[in-house]
């Protein structure tokens, strides 16, 4: 997939292959984030660009003119429709439209919103995020998570060590296991993420083995593609010849890793997540798991909220 | 709604309020970002509780066994089940459960993933993202993502000033108009974000007024709210009294928010957003329409990707 910062979208291009208009009364952020996982179901084409897709997001649509402007747009481009919509007269009008233009459509967030207003016994209010007199309420939870933002970037790269103790979760692995990018993912969740990196013949901080044991997850990763990696990263940084042999050559690649094997294992408290093959969120899941697990101790492993 | 990280969910609680249990053979991050959208719509009653929800996300799940034990334990509890489940068969079983069990369902993925079929006219893989054989291909794209979040970490609070023409977007405000967790936002959809606070009485970094201005996007906020959260916020650092009553005192507040207005106006490329009673994500959702707007001009702004 290509994303948004510089995605092919001009006119030229988006004619070859099918479209998929998004239409959100919010951000479309929802509606994104699920045409993007259902796509994931025909990667087996999108990859070879057998079906090459371009999407459209139009989010803060909450007028009905914007709304048919985009319907009429979509026809004529031959496009499907997927729409969010939280007043039910949009969302009416959209699918009323699609009908009679014949657009395949589908609405993302009807069927689910029914659901759970009969599973509450409770009306939906209809109104869409942004609807006027919806106050933003800045809620304890809203702090809490800018906070964990601030401590995880402050946090990063074994940065501060004598912090460990106020994150919820610390991370360690050896260059490149991904601990900035999932400390990262972790804290726009709400948890306060340190990372510590593994670098062979340096010492890591006391305090990693003073906090409690059962917040501390440790990264791994196949050699062969952390070699991979490296050697994409030495180039981005512009690594000088003799800097870049040390930091991707095989050998000292594997010297690491079992280096960070070692300190792993001396510490059987610490689970070690493999992270090879995993995209950041599949990885941020599996700590998530194990982190709550640990907590709660339910019989079936879960996250729990309460709103 | 509470979050993550100290979310309240021992079983005492739990049983205070309905119950939605979600499930996915992935992540369960696409049901969860969906469940959640939806309880927006039931804010008005989530928040003087009159109609408490727990949810319980239930991730990697890809065997029938597992899956029947959270089927018969929501039966147990009276939830309802939402579930992405890639393999058909998972989710007929979850369906066919369902019906027995006489528990509300909804599959979240199921419509969307049919109708893409239907216009692409290709079937869908039916493999979970985790499934044996799907290699994850490090992409150009994974690289730059990783790459825009190292960048905008590095990038926070006006450091390294002659970086900004390196920057995607540049955010100027004064302290507490949420450019840090933005820039973070921006950045896991793959841009890099440069934030530089705007302080009274501190010169700007020249390389600002340097930059293709199209990048540079100013926060303002209501000088009542600024407040607030600054106190809130100086509560936090643990202020002393003659610090916090000079950041956050109205009068300086008010000087503040006048001086960024200034240079915020003198430079009338830049667009001026407002952030009061915005959530992070809907201020990315408007600062990247701004953005694509400005790049491509289509006649109806959208976000285009190629996939
Ligand atoms: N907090 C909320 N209150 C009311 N509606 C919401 C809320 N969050 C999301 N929605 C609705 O859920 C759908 C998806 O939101 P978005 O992800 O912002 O496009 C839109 O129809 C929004 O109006
Ligand atoms: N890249 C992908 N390839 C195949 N299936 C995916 C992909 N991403 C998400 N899915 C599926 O989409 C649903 C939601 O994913 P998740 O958000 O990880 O729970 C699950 O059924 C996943 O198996
Ligand atoms: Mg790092
Ligand atoms: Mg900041």
């Amino acid at each position: 997939t290509s994303s948004g910062s510089d995605g092919s979208d001009d006119d030229a291009e988006t004619t070859a292959g099918k479209s998929i208009y998004m239409v959100s009364d919010g951000t479309g952020w929802t509606v994104e984030h699920s045409v993007n996982a259902a796509l994931g179901q025909f990667e087996h084409c999108l990859v070879d660009r057998g079906c090459a897709v371009n999407t459209h997001l139009f989010s803060g649509i909450d007028d009905v003119e914007r709304l048919m402007e985009i319907v009429k747009q979509a026809a004529k481009e031959g496009a499907m429709l997927v729409y969010t919509l939280a007043d039910p007269s949009m969302a009416d009008a959209a699918r009323q439209a699609c009908m009679h233009w014949g657009i395949p459509m589908t609405d993302m967030l009807g069927p689910i919103t029914e659901a759970i207003a009969t599973h509450l016994g409770v009306l939906p209010s209809g109104l869409p995020r942004g609807a006027p007199g919806r106050s933003f309420p800045l809620t304890d939870e809203y702090f809490r998570r800018i906070e964990a933002i601030e401590f995880s970037i402050k946090q990063d790269d074994g940065a501060f060590p004598q912090n460990l103790h106020k994150a919820d979760i610390v991370l360690a692995g050896v260059s490149r296991t991904g601990k900035t990018p999932l400390s990262i993912y972790l804290a726009q969740k709400g948890y306060k993420v340190a990372n510590v990196p593994i670098v062979i013949g340096v010492q890591l901080p006391k305090s990693l083995f003073e906090v409690d044991p059962e917040k501390v997850f440790g990264l791994t990763i196949n050699p062969l593609v952390l070699q991979t990696i490296r050697t994409a990263r030495a180039k981005t940084l512009g690594f000088s010849e003799g800097m870049k042999s040390n930091y991707s050559e095989m050998v000292h690649v594997r010297q690491e890793l079992e280096f960070a094997r070692r300190i792993l294992a001396q510490n059987p408290v610490w689970p070690v997540i493999e992270v090879t093959g995993k995209a950041i969120e599949e990885t941020a899941a599996v700590v998530l798991r194990l982190y709550h697990d640990r907590k709660h101790k339910c019989s079936m492993p879960r996250i729990s909220k309460r709103y």
